[in-house]
């Protein structure tokens, strides 16, 4: 029954409550912070998944435990989970900590708003808005529109979708069977969200052409205009290009100048998925790899990878100034966006985007930005350049490592050839035999905990190592490090 | 250039960056978290837009701030947002504060993972199973699959994405173009993620047939069956239907049994969107208002709202066993889901959604459940109906409060009738003045930031307020001051 006092219903009071914040933030801090940054402690403690199920005690009962069995649990899951914040975490596209954007996070976490009104997110509807016309600023726009997505998988299906509202608005009402066939065209080393989107869209991966890659993976743009052709000639209708501005595995840049020139000439929206590169806009140094950016018509922009924010932060960009990703995506839902508001109703942005509640996503970026302002970001950019230019270097000096091709990005993409195998190239078994070499070095990484680098098969290349360098906090000795562990795991093989 | 000691491109080391977190965890628990649930405090401090822009100051420039000034920021922002936390926020369909799942929000944003591999996050992997798993078994399945999805719309447009698959497997390669025209059902008091996820994708919205609610809010299922026949004589196939527990204003429950026939008897998908209402599966009282749900093909289910787990957190469940959500939604891109891992690769599961990077969402919920077991959630439940049946009879005792009908739920939908007001309702500008009041209290409570109600139009009702009663901390007296303070700001309307 009801009771005035909400003690015994919550199983703590306010101040009990607190206190177990304040001492659940102390282990945080201790286990997930201070050894998870810290080179002396395992970048990740593998547990076999059966044993791990077991040693955490995951299952959920009728009754609940104390402060005491919580704070162990808090310990246990800091624990086995993998220290991305860690030196030798190379496995991913993100990696490493910035203070200042968890700062970001937590107090997002402890207001818990949503993204959607003035009315219940002032400062972040605000904040998000500075904070996209900065990104716009930097890829060359003065205007545009804008949101944050849960991911650059999103922010690529919002892409495709508003091309396609674009040229064909009445498939918001009619549906794709109002309209003829469509195409879309990407690179065969572009990110699978563009053949996810596709489907999820009801365009169909058949839709999707697969323009080839040059040698360093950037995209053919003869190819393209060729798929172009083709796509016509098979009686669709082409409509939209995802370039890629830094490729998922290789780090490739497309020649984004030559796919502006093909999209103009044949009237496509051009979208630049620079979910993983957008942020070497911030280095004079490398900014020409995006050459050309200021020319498409959206961008994809995931600071959660180079820029360290913390998942998720995923800027979707467009350079429209006709509203069109309000028209393309809002439902005017009356209970959120009321007509009779008392503030300017151009404020509640939650109708640019398909989601209803819209986690804080730009609070993390903007307090990282505001400490250590453009120039620090620009000079994280350069140094990540220069480490992993420092790391292709040292490799070649060294027998047994392989670059596969020079890197344009921070990816480094090598195999480690063991001294058994090293001579034998023409032998027939050794592509058989190589390829077997990363997984294996990858098992004993894992378990061993020193570093995590991840490997994949790419367009018939067989296992390779992708070294991905994006964390402000490592060093050259990380880097030094890392080969000679590479080494040590994998020389008996 | 590089140099090993990245200290000056961080701006600061290790050590200073986890001083600054320390100090500004501090200001986070007094000014967000201390605050932020204090009576004394106001629930917000509302300032004009162009006012505030100019308060926060939220450039971003070239160089970077003291650690100081990033303080006063953490603390500004935290002032100036809205107190979600808060014992007089009803604004939305989240309130409250579980200090449990917020040291799982805390802990999730500390070790920044995503949740697509069990190499990158093993802990998480094997805890959102079981959290799965046991909401699954609450809905009724044994078995079956899902995910967490960053959000109900998204979960709905999986759903509807499903379905699709379900029935024409081709449209995942082939397009919509391969598919005859489809039909899809919801009510129209329904969540209008419904109709954005037809518009996306790329089924349209004049495909969504808009089934009549009764005088409560809940689908009349004869409609939806004259619906499904309309549909067929229009040419359409008949392929989902859209059933809500728990409706967004009016807190309605559709007749989940009788939809269940129907869409047996037409062989339709029949999806719930319990996004809202699907905690009521806590509780043995108020379960009977989804009876019939394990009869559903999915469910959508957002413990980020009645459960206070915190945004986002919305579990999108599947009865099916063959595996179809990753058949589905997959891409198996070989850099991630490498086929020799040393480890049973069917713990990655990464590839059942469209996302790639993807936040951890399961670790607040379990850690809450875990905390006050499934016993302290249900009596949560059980309070906050009461709570809301409180606030009802209260309302009826006074003068000046009128509901618009008896409440299902902890939705309470009612008008405020100022003393000028009163016995006029027969008078031709009644409707006129009646629906401007909710605006105008709204304003004040707004501007005075006592309280935070929502109010809306709907169906032709003109502007009234809907109370929504979740946080576990509200008290009667709690209710009492809402209705007190409504009174007190329209009095003189
Ligand atoms: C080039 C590229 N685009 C898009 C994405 C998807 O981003 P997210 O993981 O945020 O969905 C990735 C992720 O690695 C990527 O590398
Ligand atoms: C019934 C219902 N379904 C779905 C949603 C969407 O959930 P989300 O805001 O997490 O996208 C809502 C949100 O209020 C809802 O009330």
């Amino acid at each position: 029954g009801v009771n005035a006092h909400c003690e015994d219903v919550l199983g703590f009071s306010h101040a009990e409550g607190q206190h177990f914040l304040n001492e659940a933030f102390k282990i945080i801090f201790e286990e997930a912070v201070r050894k998870g940054i810290d080179k002396n402690e395992k970048v990740c403690v593998w547990q076999d998944p059966a044993q791990l199920e077991k040693l955490l005690d995951l299952d959920l009962r009728d009754c609940g435990e104390t402060h005491d069995q919580l704070l162990s649990r808090v310990r246990d899951v800091a624990k086995y989970s993998v220290k991305t914040n860690h030196p030798r975490f190379f496995n991913q596209l993100y990696s490493g900590v910035d203070y200042h954007a968890l700062v970001g996070r937590l107090l997002t976490e402890t207001l818990n708003t949503s993204q959607y009104t003035y009315e219940v997110a002032p400062v972040f509807v605000l904040m998000e808005r500075v904070v996209l016309t900065k990104l716009r600023s930097m890829v060359g726009w003065s205007s545009g529109d804008g949101v944050f997505c849960p991911g650059g998988s999103m922010s690529n299906m919002f892409a495709m979708n508003l091309s396609r509202y674009h040229t064909f608005p009445q498939v918001k009402q009619q549906g794709l069977w109002s309209l003829p066939r469509l195409a879309v065209f990407t690179s065969q080393e572009s990110h699978y969200s563009v053949m996810k989107g596709a489907a999820f869209l009801g365009i169909g991966t058949d839709h999707v052409y697969s323009v080839k890659t040059n040698q360093q993976g950037s995209m053919d743009a003869d190819d393209l205009e060729g798929k172009i052709m083709l796509a016509r000639s098979q009686g669709a209708v082409p409509l939209y290009v995802n370039a890629t501005a830094g490729t998922t595995v290789r780090g490739a840049f497309d020649p984004l100048d030559r796919i502006a020139d093909i999209c103009e000439k044949h009237g496509l929206w051009m979208h630049v998925d620079a979910a993983w590169g957008g942020s070497v806009l911030f280095s004079e140094k490398h900014r020409h790899l995006v050459k050309g950016i200021d020319r498409a018509n959206s961008v994809t922009w995931n600071p959660h990878k180079m820029l360290t924010t913390g998942l998720q932060c995923s800027a979707f960009l467009v350079r429209d100034t006709t509203n069109l990703l309000q028209r393309c995506h809002s439902a005017n839902a009356t209970y959120l966006f009321q007509q009779d508001k008392f503030y300017d109703m151009s404020l509640d942005t939650g109708d640019k985007t398909v989601q209803c509640g819209r986690k804080v996503d730009c609070l993390k970026l903007w307090l990282m930005w505001k400490a250590i302002g453009t120039k620090g970001l620009a000079e994280r950019i350069d140094r990540a350049f220069a480490m992993a230019r420092y790391f292709a270097e040292e490799m070649e000096k060294r027998e047994g490592f392989q670059l596969l091709y020079e890197p344009q990005f921070v990816n480094t993409c090598f195999w480690y050839i063991p001294p058994s195998l090293r001579g034998k190239e023409n032998t027939t078994d050794y592509k058989d035999r190589l390829s077997k070499v990363a997984p294996a070095i990858k098992e004993r990484m894992m378990k061993q905990g020193t570093i995590m680098v991840g490997y994949q098969p790419l367009n018939g290349e067989i296992n390779f190592f992708r070294m991905v360098v994006v964390s402000p906090h490592i060093s050259l000795r990380d880097m030094d490090f890392c080969l000679d562990e590479i080494e040590r795991l994998g020389k008996d093989l």
